[in-house]
């Protein structure tokens, strides 16, 4: 008689997200923690709570056995694992279904072969995606290697079949240049591998970060919620994320958009879902695609105006989508920013007791957050703490709204990322929108290099 | 070259709201203040600040030459004043213009035409607006009274010109009752106030409150916002509000939009009002006008998307309105709860420190106050402390987020009366959109008397 409980396998801000979806919907949660998240607000809320084991993460998020046991325990039918521990562990949902509990996620089918690198792009492959365009596997002859080169685009990147780490790989810029580059990576690649094979793919500079959020019903149906721009980042972790990007054009949106819901439909996708691609020039290139729901999901909640939870669990319900694509507008601009506990300049991990906490407020400001004053943040998990997510009209309106709710937050007691926040709001790159996956370490390096000199 | 620096002649969330809405159109504020609010947050964020006086708010908020003093001494070129306080003033904005400042307000004459209860009903009457229908004034033959009340309906009331309180005031159902129910009431005017003369009037039983939102940029053009319902009442304060109303339907909106919006462009309006209407079986009546912000405005913000203090800012600046009639929008729900520092069953004022405070937060929530965790509320103005507003698709969603975000409000040290509106959520007519002006009072009498018994 569709969901009445769910059981949250996840912490922080992101299970306090779904606790607010659930019971705005009428259905009881229960959360389940390690003993070092029983005072954690979404844990407070829950209308059951069950200890599931130590800090350790092995021990209790990601303890299979003792969160079934949970689930049983509380009589809970569904079970959301939000992003990170659970979310893309095919046979966790595997055994999750096996016990007649609704999995709020893909089918586990799909999780498994978009989790491999190697399977996930034969697959998107196959389903039309744009994948970086290369040598279709080694290749040795240098005449080969030139006509390949010509007909990809210069510059392009020779890569040790046997690499890592970044040795046996030379980007070549020009086609005089390509049988000497080429040695030199075989050279490399022999002395560290003992392996010279190589193969060739188009070398994207300094590309952005572009994702499509997708939704299918598992029945064959498929919409796109558009892109988020998510080219802030640092070691990889995202930073500051927003929707639309700025390069996007709204035909380059509807064409792309169409793509990866067609693709979702032809698999019988079901759920949420994240396809991620790096884009250059106008070009998109696959990279890999999330089972699950994003960290950065409001801003696509912002300019849709649907709740991405909701969706989430009304399809593991067994329900359809709840909009058509035609039906689906975008609205405006959102951005996130990730607050995390940690120093702002040396981004070492700053867990502890939050002694004083003020949201911002106001109109088309949304934080995301599992924080209150006398909270103290456990050092065993992500740094991420809050989330604060801005509106406007526009991409200008939006930034000015983002500066002053930055104003208004306030956390004490440990160090956080809003003077970072601040600083990156101010600088004309960010405001001009004008910045890809490279930007945020180049000018962190160069703030880095101003506060020593 | 525009507005670049705005004093705020009021306090708390208005203060604060406005000082918001200037910040993200990259211009400066100037708080002015009573010695009694020099720690509230829109001081502290204000990029000057301006004491004006004691805590009486004759001294300081009402205080005309020390607030036109204050704009001199910090170049402030324009002056928001809010709600209440000196937003209605005809005769300060006058002054403001007098001295070169920009008004953020309507035209003087409009605020003092609109302002005389008598001259207002006639502008409207004029304008085309549905007035109470009534007697044209004094009436003293019985047969000429039965044909008016035929005329406009029964039941009728009879009240005397010179009447008050409720005396010389008879509710007449039906013509055989009309001689001896206007004789008691000629009686009761004749010993009460020594004058017998009588009018007779429609008598609305149990009306609901719907007012219109209207935007005129001062040269003949003029908008709507859609209405608000605010027939939960206790002693003509609004307690929650909401937009759209339940009872109207998109065709009424859009007919008395109309109407209201034609009525606005042939005053040559400009700014923000309100047009106030009882209702009932389907008719509006004018009561009033405001020629201000509201405090409930921000139901309007949330179902249009529009900025209405940025709205106001714009048009004092002599731009044109931002949208057109034919662009706005209507979407979705919005329901706004006053969170008042008073006791929730007596309604005694609480003020006092705020020991602790934590806002709700989440997908669509939005909080306008100025608390804060260790800020002490004075005793000395309106108890209003915060404003909580919620957003929905449909009427049900937004009630269910409304009542998870109401589990998420935190304010300790003072009383407040969010238990009030806990209870008020789960009352079936409020869920069902059943209530009229009178329906709080007499369900707060219910509850008193149930407690006692």
């Amino acid at each position: 008689m569709g969901i009445s409980r769910i059981l949250i396998a996840n912490r922080g801000e992101i299970a306090l997200r779904i606790h607010r979806a659930a019971h705005e919907m009428g259905i009881e949660t229960v959360a389940v923690h390690s003993t070092a998240d029983a005072e954690a607000m979404h844990v407070r809320l829950a209308d059951h709570a069950v200890c599931i084991g130590p800090p350790s993460a092995t021990e209790s998020y990601l303890n299979t056995a003792a969160i079934i046991s949970a689930a049983e325990i509380t009589d809970a039918d569904a079970i959301h694992p939000g992003y990170g521990f659970m979310s893309e562990n095919a046979q966790f949902a595997d055994i999750v279904e096996a016990h007649g509990i609704k999995w709020i996620g893909p089918k586990p089918e799909h999780i498994r072969t978009m989790g491999d690198k190697v399977q996930a792009k034969k697959t998107a492959g196959a389903l039309g995606l744009p994948l970086v365009p290369g040598s279709d596997g080694a290749v040795s002859d240098f005449d080969e290697m030139r006509r390949i080169a010509e007909e990809i685009g210069f510059p392009v990147i020779a890569k040790a079949a046997a690499g890592g780490g970044g040795r046996g790989m030379k980007v070549i810029p020009s086609a005089d240049k390509l049988e000497s580059l080429v040695r030199q990576a075989m050279n490399e690649a022999k002395s560290a591998f003992g392996d010279d094979t190589m193969y060739l793919e188009k070398y994207l500079g300094n590309p952005r970060h572009i994702e499509f959020q997708v939704f299918g019903d598992g029945n064959g149906n498929a919409i796109h919620l558009g892109e988020r721009d998510c080219s802030l980042q640092r070691r990889h972790q995202k930073v500051f994320e927003e929707a639309p990007s700025p390069v996007i054009t709204p035909e380059e949106r509807d064409r792309m958009g169409s793509l990866v819901a067609n693709a979702m439909a032809d698999m019988g996708y079901r759920g949420a879902g994240t396809i991620e691609f790096l884009w250059e020039n106008g070009e998109f290139y696959f990279i890999e695609m999330n089972t699950r729901l994003q960290v950065e999901h409001p801003v696509t909640e912002a300019i849709t105006g649907m709740d991405l939870v909701r969706e989430q669990i009304r399809i593991a319900d067994g329900k359809p989508l709840s909009v058509t694509q035609e039906d689906l507008q975008f609205h405006g601009h959102a951005i996130e920013c990730r607050i995390n506990a940690e120093d702002p300049f040396t981004f070492a991990p700053s867990p502890g007791k939050v002694t004083y906490y003020h949201q911002a407020g106001g109109m088309h400001v949304r934080v995301d957050s599992g924080l209150y004053a006398g909270y103290t943040i456990p050092p065993y998990y992500d740094s991420m703490i809050a989330k604060l997510i801005v509106y406007g009209r526009t991409r200008e309106g939006c930034l000015m709204r983002l500066r002053r709710a930055l104003e208004e937050m306030v956390i004490e007691g440990v160090k956080t990322s809003i003077p970072l926040h601040q600083e990156l709001i101010h600088q004309p790159d960010i405001i001009s929108g004008d910045y890809t996956i490279k930007w945020l370490e180049e000018w962190l390096e160069k703030r880095a290099a101003e506060a020593e000199g």
